[in-house]
């Protein structure tokens, strides 16, 4: 359903619901990336919301309330991560089954993984709204952020030669990834420090899926390296029960919550020698003029799909 | 719940969530007022989040998604309202049900709902979540707005011998108006030009339940006067119905949507002859020494219990 939000506010208030009024805050970037953009006179705010629920991204009856609360601010940061930010302060609404039976050891519990995750990224949590209701679990969460002025990674600023770049490896987040990952705002920090990132974004409904908006955002084509790309020991497990490719699951699983970058050659070969960081990140292909997407297999050339994980199980 | 979430902050991070990290925002006002309160440079930020459920908030079986749409950003307009603030930009998580046979037309009826009302306040909608599931319809806003520097009203301000007023009039709510109501955002603007609020907050729970909960964060008493409390025509209505008073339900219906605002004596009096606004504002009592709630009615003085609207119908 991102699709409808996006298409709806725009359609609607124009302009990528980024008009401004008089004497209002100035909107950089409205829908459409990883976070909205408010400029400041110092910094900018960056400000994103996700909600989460049960049976759909997360299974209460698989994982425990804390890696659930974890889970739902985890989410927020990762996108923070991908705007290049800094991490501030959260507001947290909870919806809460009654038929429970222990709603409050619940809800502390939540808490509970929301403010571990939270102490680690130094957000301070300033406010919420706690419901009990006759249906299942769900959490939503709004992060704010701060970015240097004019700063904030988009996912349209992504040109012809740039270098794709991810974090990580990719694959198989179900089998347990997508609960228990570090949202990458170390490495967005290091990374930001010495190089420009002309384009980020979170891989959150797989990499052809998220790569696919990243290259129409920036009105380019995309050529992948096949054999370049991490994948993670789940996503070979998980190969090995479904009979699709290792491959397959880190083009097309979801929820890896890796970054993908888009970096000028120069800074790309610097990046690759970068004794600090070449170890966490790796080149998988570059942006191409036009707007093809095409993987380079052992086989040759093909199209890449843009199909991903859509939630909703 | 309200109550869970305010203690579990403080244990949990100490001073109210309101602890600021070096080189992060200063957060003025943590949990525990009716939105959260960020320092900027020039003006304040005020930040407000409400989630509001099928069957608990609303009953998507006897009104419209537009309407459904609408209560969904007015319960956040009113807490802007009720800081004295202004509305600028909201982030919208919407959890649809699956089995509703049209999400997508349920989806732009709910957005359509929240952008006429935002297009009311010149609110700007810049961000957003849509997730489709098996439960029932939820929605979750999280609302900005800006106020003066230093100048965001709190329910922590009333001082013994400030009188105590409402706006509009109270109970029964439930018959409609939690539905329809105007946020009193341009009230508050009004009120803020010429009066010095002390408190205010908005009246979510219930007029007894909410004068107690700004007493105890203003340290003081109150003494309300029965025969001044401004009764609304669907709180005589329910009387007929169901034995109760008018006057209890005005004072313990929950989602009057009003504000409940403590002035000086002096602004007291000037406001009861300002043309303009004494239309618009009724005065019920007074703030005393001491904690006690006492209600003043023609068979002598009751203490006023501190009871009220709770979720979860």
């Amino acid at each position: 359903m991102e699709e409808f939000f996006l298409r709806y506010v725009r359609e609607r208030f124009g302009d990528g619901g980024r008009a401004s009024q008089p004497g209002r805050p100035n909107i950089q970037i409205g829908v459409g990336d990883d976070a909205a953009v408010l400029s400041g006179s110092e910094r900018d705010t960056v400000i994103t919301t996700d909600l989460i629920a049960d049976g759909t991204h997360f299974r209460s009856e698989q994982i425990s309330p804390r890696q659930i609360g974890r889970k739902a601010l985890a989410v927020n940061l990762s996108d923070i991560a991908a705007m290049g930010g800094v991490a501030t302060v959260a507001t947290v609404a909870l919806l809460l089954p009654r038929r429970h039976g222990n709603t409050l050891w619940l809800a502390e519990e939540l808490m509970e993984g929301i403010a571990e995750l939270a102490d680690a990224f130094q957000v301070a949590i300033i406010g919420g709204d706690t419901n009990v209701w006759d249906g299942k679990l769900a959490l939503c969460i709004t992060l704010l952020g701060l970015v240097r002025k004019g700063q904030a990674w988009t996912r349209s600023g992504a040109r012809p030669g740039d270098r794709i770049f991810v974090t990580g490896a990719l694959g198989g987040s179900l089998i347990g990834h997508h609960y228990s990952f570090t949202p990458r705002l170390e490495l967005a920090r290091q990374l930001r420090e010495s190089y420009a990132i002309h384009a980020a974004m979170d891989i959150t409904d797989g990499l052809a899926l998220d790569l696919s908006r990243m290259a129409k955002a920036s009105h380019v084509g995309a050529l992948l390296n096949s054999s370049a790309i991490p994948i993670t020991p789940a996503a070979h497990e998980m190969s090995q029960m479904d009979q699709r490719s290792a491959l397959e699951h880190a083009l097309f699983d979801g929820e890896d919550f890796e970054l993908l970058l888009a970096l000028s050659p120069e800074d790309a070969d610097r990046l690759q020698r970068d004794s600090l960081l070449a170890g966490s990140v790796t080149e998988i292909g570059e942006f191409t003029d036009g707007s093809e997407l095409v993987i380079e297999t052992p086989e040759g050339r093909c199209e890449l799909p843009a199909r991903g994980y859509v939630h909703g199980l």
